[in-house]
């Protein structure tokens, strides 16, 4: 028999900066996305993009990319690119995004959109030029993608929640608790913009508005770098959270190892969060749990496949936290997957981003999240060192 | 056969102010301690105290008290009581534990010391003269002598944990979720002192430093009020938790429903406390993790048989939050009661602290915790007050 | 102040046979009842009995028993005695019950009913006649009286889980595990009748059938006993589980260590069961599944105030295990106890099983469970041995 | 940039009979594994084959398969195909492989190996004769592909249980709970074999004798039919758990609904299964747990990424269930995925299925499970089946 015809449906040119350990995610989820989701536009992986010739190659060969660059400004450039994905290093995603906005490319830049306010607020006004044109600009807060995450927006959205009295959300880690663990890139303030605050805590204040459907008004913090001194990695460190301690040297910690901040939504509720590298035992577990008057949710990633949820409006002798699998059919993005009870992973999310990405392209609508989604986050996080800094007083999110 | 013979352990006389569900738990602990545990005084339940003549004398009956006094100057004089246990709101602790000590009387007084550090400091002067004539005043913080929690102390001190980095602490409830509750003298500053902060948050800032072994140096703090005006109860509501609503009529709320704060360690370590009557689905979770270098604890006082613990210093692939179940006869307060698996509830946190509490008048050793531990607590209390009123500046706590 | 008034209550009294670990069970639970429950009589505990002199007199006056005898004939012999409550090993279980209802006296008896169907049926036959008499006769099912179990057993009658399909029971500890664990009482079936199976197969054969509504009409089984040899104790091992091992001489163990068994159901469900003492760090793990067509059940005595509800009925989407914290005011037993959310432990199902054999006593209503309940459990257990010594075939329960 | 150097490694190509739920799953385990290991050979995903032309060649283009053929026949004698995977119901595994076998290709065949012990034989003859030719067979338990249940059978090899006693385990669905669910394939004996039996208890028997590294020696079997009649499906149900109930027609089940088997492992230890389709609530339970002289290992699917153990040398003070996260990048499989605490789902077990095989094809070592182990596990299911029949009389598997 012979080979089956080719699809009619158009290309999507998706090309890729950065090749660590989002890039890998990435990856996977733009292979994974056309063969799973019956989707309108067809990704493409064209091109991806590094600054070592040998490392780039052999990181398109083996992710699966055509083709391979060592300039951000060359891959942007190419005609069978109309997405740029970009996985680097926060400090150079507002010049990437903007270049390939103001080149009529889609873009899709990883969380947090940019180390400082000024900078994500140049990206929205670039994304926002780009949406005229009809281009679309998102940020991958990937979590909201997990199914879980998302039925539970659902059940807020729906009401089941009522009057918000609570959010809280803490992402812990404990992958530096040794103090010889060596001085990453992720340590570092020039690359990071900030440590487990703009890592961690961007993810954890992103999803409580998202689930909440309400901004953050104000926050007051404080932040702690518990090992003010690392070993220097062995070679470079700026590929990924590893690296071996090579030898005596040492230098500085530049950003912090812990960040603690409570604050108050649009609603009145409360909203507390914590974001650590320093908790012994815990390797991913980013929980959150909000409290309405009509009912409760609660999630831990650590989990994924899991939310939990109490019906307040239940006689109190029946009622409890119950545990939803979130895996029928019926749940988001579970219609492409396996039968109910069949446990989806990490990287599921970077194909449902994908996908949700894909779709807002070929409808022209909204995406979400959108740059200002990332630039709201950013001044949270802004606010969030402002407060620290000043003796933690409470310290107004900008609307 | 005749009746065993009388013991020869002398007699301590006990005297209790207030019935409610304070006074209920200690009354099980009086009536258990001595045929649990072997102690070296014998218990003796001389006396109870209340306002209304007809409601004590029916307390007395139902809970096993000799005698039943209307006036506290009267239960403290009566020459068969040695020991008074004060169970009554904290607006009142002050005036009888000086009184008692005055009289030459052993105190146990329920937490919060009181309802201000002014008070607290005069009752500490009054245990620090007391204890120069042999007596002992102990501060009811029941949840230490929770075996998991006394085991857990243990653990720490032993070094299992290392360096400490984090405190994390929340004590959830959600009795007041329905804006209709009545306004039960717990949600009255004049009887209660404050809300969820000095009800719950007392407890969680006494077992962090208690766990932590080290105070609280400063605190941010954030408090709401979400609900500002209940119905008032139909009678009298001084007795409980409960009281039916009445009519029409409504009152202030006069206390916060949440609290939120954070704040350092001496040692540096980052602590972070949540207290709130408005979690949905939240029965009685008093949850605390402490991380630290070398390993974690987490406790959760709905499961309160259960202690977990994660240790660092185990090969990564091999290690994990074990579920220690604290029944075990060597686990703190265990050889006194049932075989291994057998599951202890709450009460029983009041029959451990009555019999350390024996055991110190026995002894005479220092309580633990004493009114200086009270006193402290209510200064942590109060910066939280402070920096909640001050935008949540860091406010340090006096030494 | 005077005295409170003497209660005008009836007395209940009470002589109990037996001081080991379910006689100071026992005896907490006598000591309790009346204090927290509002009781129609009043339980006083009368006198004690144990073959020792000293010891008895010890138990005495540590659990607070008026009196000690040590021939269980004069106990029963007592004016003051009504109500005989037996805790002795298995193999006296008939010859005391038996006496004691001949006698006049109430009884309540320990599990196992007896250590053979004979012995069971003699002890019908005269808790039979003795009910002509107006007296009462139940077997100790302990855990039919954990609010978790009485609150589940409500929701079956009440439809919850329709059409019953599974039955899934074990119940697992390991205190044994170890080989050099010397050979007690328990080990031994001149005493014990069988080993976990008459120790541990009655409690959950008696719970299926309760919590079902319906009896077990055969099974298939196999036993094993894994250590057939242990050291003999150092000296009498009759008191409890403990025991020193003492010096090289052994003893064959000649009960089970672990029975497995399969049955039907009168309505057709299939149920499976595990009892062992060889489960290695599970102490108490008793857990029950129930699962029907319209809903489902979990419990797990390790964590008795917890009850796991599925409602099968709802939409897939919100529907899930939902953790009932059995401890608000209108669960079973709750009303006598602490505010939502304050945990009870395993002592408690004495308390609650003293309150209602109390108030069969005084409202001469039929008692649950009943000899003629505890007759059906033990033909259960002999079917299972049967069927254990016939390879297994399947064995009817006779009606 | 030029496009990446074609890979150098020798290709594999693979051709798949069956598209449904297991040929997805497949798909997407062939479509990932080059790109996520590094591999000696580089699998091709050459041909699927399946009876219907259009929804084959839909297949292919969905899940990325170069051709599409109608004739499993034609499949196997493709040139570009050298390993076939075998995906279709049961009823077909044998004619297929022994083919595939014949015609000198590697095969890949999803459990259960076949509908019989008698075909069963055929195909681990047919393999044998192959293996002398340096081909592959392998039989697709993926669940020893689950990182936790690799890492448990690591653990168990290196003596942390010590001597076993108990293996217990269960796989709980319920998805055919509703009478009304239709009578599809999988309900059929003609096609699936058994019911419950085969789907489910194929992989709990797999299981237990792998963790345990020794085969089971005899059962004792109970099996049940709850619902005999269902109606038919609309159309042709046989690619999937799904279809539609279509009119009045009803027709009987003839498979199990739900099996019991009780029985011994080679070294004396008990085991216990279960495997039901209702049990409601549970969408895919398939727990696992070991108890050993020296320590426990408990597993759930529904929970993939942990691993409970519990380590009964340690003090019991300190010993519990420990919750290991198997995402270190130490633990099995983990080193090509993503950092600790990045939870991996379902469809992994396939691609690391996939792994096994090319490396077990390219350095031509036996692969694991082999068609032999496949027997095994049909020789247990028979054994069951005939116990059943007989009254549950224990049924010695031949060896």
């Amino acid at each position: 028999m012979q080979r089956p015809a080719e699809t009619t449906k158009p290309a999507l040119g998706v090309g890729m900066v950065g090749y660590a350990f989002m890039g890998a995610a990435h990856s996977q989820g733009w292979r994974t996305v056309g063969r799973v989701f019956d989707l309108p536009l067809r990704p493409a992986m064209a091109a991806i993009c590094g600054r070592d010739p040998d490392a780039v190659r052999a990181a398109a060969e083996k992710h699966g990319w055509a083709a391979a660059e060592t300039d951000w400004r060359a891959l942007i450039a190419r005609d069978d690119v109309q997405l740029v994905d970009i996985c680097t290093p926060g400090d150079s995603h507002a010049e990437i995004a903007i270049a390939a906005l103001e080149a009529g490319k889609h873009v899709l830049c990883e969380k947090p959109l940019a180390n400082s306010v000024a900078e994500a607020e140049a990206m929205v006004e670039a994304a926002r030029r780009a949406r005229e044109r009809g281009q679309i600009a998102m940020v991958g807060f990937n979590y909201r993608r997990t199914p879980a995450i998302a039925h539970a927006r659902r059940m807020v959205r729906d009401g089941r929640l009522g009057v918000l009295r609570h959010v809280r959300v803490s992402y812990l880690q404990d992958w530096i608790v040794d103090p010889e663990f060596p001085l990453v890139w992720r340590l570092r303030r020039e690359h990071a913009g900030s440590g487990a605050l703009g890592d961690l805590g961007a993810h954890i204040v992103d999803l409580a508005q998202y689930l909440a459907g309400e901004p953050l008004v104000g926050v007051s913090a404080l932040t702690e770098t518990f090992v003010r001194e690392r070993p220097l990695p062995a070679g470079t460190a700026t590929t990924g959270l590893g690296g071996q301690a090579g030898g005596a040297a040492r230098g500085p910690v530049t950003v912090d190892d812990a960040a603690l901040f409570s604050g108050r939504m649009a609603s009145g509720a409360l909203a507390s969060f914590e974001a650590t590298r320093f908790a012994a035992g815990r390797k991913n577990a980013l929980r959150i749990e909000l409290n309405g008057e009509r009912g409760s949710l609660a999630f831990d990633l650590e989990r994924l496949n899991e939310l939990h949820f109490h019906d307040h409006t239940e006689p109190a002798t029946d009622a409890g936290f119950r545990r939803i699998l979130v895996t029928e059919p019926e749940h988001p993005y579970l219609e492409a997957w396996w039968p109910a009870g069949h446990a989806l992973g990490y990287e599921h999310t970077f194909v449902h981003q994908a996908r949700d990405l894909v779709l807002a392209i070929d409808a022209r609508t909204e995406p979400e999240p959108s740059f200002a989604d990332g630039l709201q986050v950013q001044r949270v996080l802004a606010a969030v060192e402002e407060s620290a800094e000043k003796n933690c007083v409470y310290t107004p999110v900008p609307a």
